[in-house]
């Protein structure tokens, strides 16, 4: 199958599933959610990606029933489903339960968080690919740590690009750039790499992660700081990077010209984070 | 039935109903909702609330199917379902659509947005009820004008309530106090009543709008203004508002007694809201 969905135990196509209208993620998006590429019939980076969603989980306080190797046992059944010729996004829910709307948690003897995943094919990130953005203020709320699917603000913003002939939205509150609608914003200045603060406004992007290791490795010089919006602006380098994307170079924001003066380093960069992402899957 | 669900078109016992897992509402929380009390087979302040809908769906973009008269026709055909002996609460939301995870809207010849109903049953609201309260950082969106499904912040802070033994929660921006998690707060102070301005850091409640305009008919003063925390917590009455709970007296906020301080001026505002409420139903 090309999208392969999966819910509750059930496995079938996608957008023949169905679940519950009293599931909690129906109504107030209670739940939490990852998601990765799969590549050669291999989930990339799982490990980073369970980390994250386990932490999600916590910090929601949703009492999970599957471990993370049975979880991955689930995630590599629908693997097995899919055409593996093909390359795809693996995406995994959980919400809190299913009940009658109430704001409390439920009592955990009324209900089980619900599992829902699917895989839809993707092609994998290119090197060569540019991406423009538009500024947006950041009006999110301060759970942006936690993978939620909370996600209304980030469905606007990534419209109000696409109506703007844009592929991103570059986040700020006020001065201080924050993140994109679906990714991450990194730089390149003065020769280091330069990454928002891991708090509560931004994802702790997998991604990034990768970027800030491999900047290690290559003797790049790391910067964990708030970037203005003017220094963004200004910065050598703007990077674009997501579980999809890897590493990408952002080359114009509100259709003016940014970036690309530091191809040096943005290359040494971006071949050993796409080198450490298809070493994995091979 | 006591539990009357619908789901574009279709109405059966709520707990059998089922979505698609690929509506928009399951993973982005990208729709909207309105609710209200349903009273001798009459739906409460009805026109209020199509008015605060078609707002939201207005503010959100979402291209809803049905007029007023057709979503009104489409609601009291769950009313005639609804077993009128009772009191219940009638709730309604849309979302975007249904599709493939992504975040631009989708086309509309690609889908049209998903119409989920339901009533429970539900009692009125009682005037002798009190409320206690706890006080929690409020760090949601700065959508909260729009009543939308995105509710997690509402969800932990009202389960940090239960979990206190309090009834629910005053969210504050450092020292301004905005709202509760999923009701309304407004105060009377030295005989005037005061409520938060209608701005995007709190949902404009319909109860306080009939709190206004009674004030107003009973001559008390009305101020629209930000209420600092401390202030609140010293203020002759505190009043929490819902289209369920109408006006209830808060008496307690951090296991502290407040409020009881101007029994005439509550009393008053709280029977002549009452008697509008049960006014429009007999």
């Amino acid at each position: 199958m090309l999208e392969v969905g999966y819910y509750n135990g059930e496995i079938g196509p996608l957008n023949e599933l169905k679940c519950s209208v009293l599931d909690r993620a129906v109504y107030f998006g209670d739940g939490c959610y990852d998601a990765t590429m799969v590549v050669n019939g291999k989930i990339v980076f799982l490990e980073d990606h369970l980390d994250r969603f386990y932490n999600s989980l916590n910090l929601l306080s949703i009492p999970f029933q599957y471990s993370r190797e049975e979880l991955t046992t689930i995630l590599y059944s629908l693997v097995k489903e899919f055409d593996t010729n093909n390359q795809g996004m693996i995406y995994w829910q959980a919400s809190r339960g299913t009940g009658l709307r109430q704001h409390n948690f439920p009592k955990p003897e009324e209900t089980k968080p619900n599992l829902f995943a699917y895989i839809v094919a993707k092609d994998t990130a290119s090197k060569d690919k540019t991406m423009s953005a538009i500024t947006v203020e950041d009006e999110r709320f301060l759970f942006c740590n936690i993978k939620t699917l909370n996600l209304i603000p980030n469905v606007l913003a990534a419209q109000k690009a696409l109506e703007a002939g844009a592929d991103e939205v570059i986040f700020h509150r006020g001065q201080e750039v924050t993140e994109m609608a679906h990714s991450n914003i990194s730089f390149i200045i003065k020769g280091h790499f330069v990454y928002h603060p891991f708090d509560n406004k931004i994802l702790p992007g997998i991604a990034v992660k990768h970027l800030i290791k491999n900047a290690k490795k290559l003797g790049i010089p790391t910067e964990e700081r708030i970037v203005t919006l003017e220094e963004a602006l200004a910065a050598d380098e703007l990077i674009n990077s997501s579980s999809g994307a890897i590493c990408q170079r952002i080359v114009r924001v509100d259709d003016k010209p940014v970036g690309k003066k530091d191809s040096e380093t943005f290359t040494k960069l971006q071949d050993a984070v796409f080198e450490e992402f298809y070493g994995s899957v091979n």
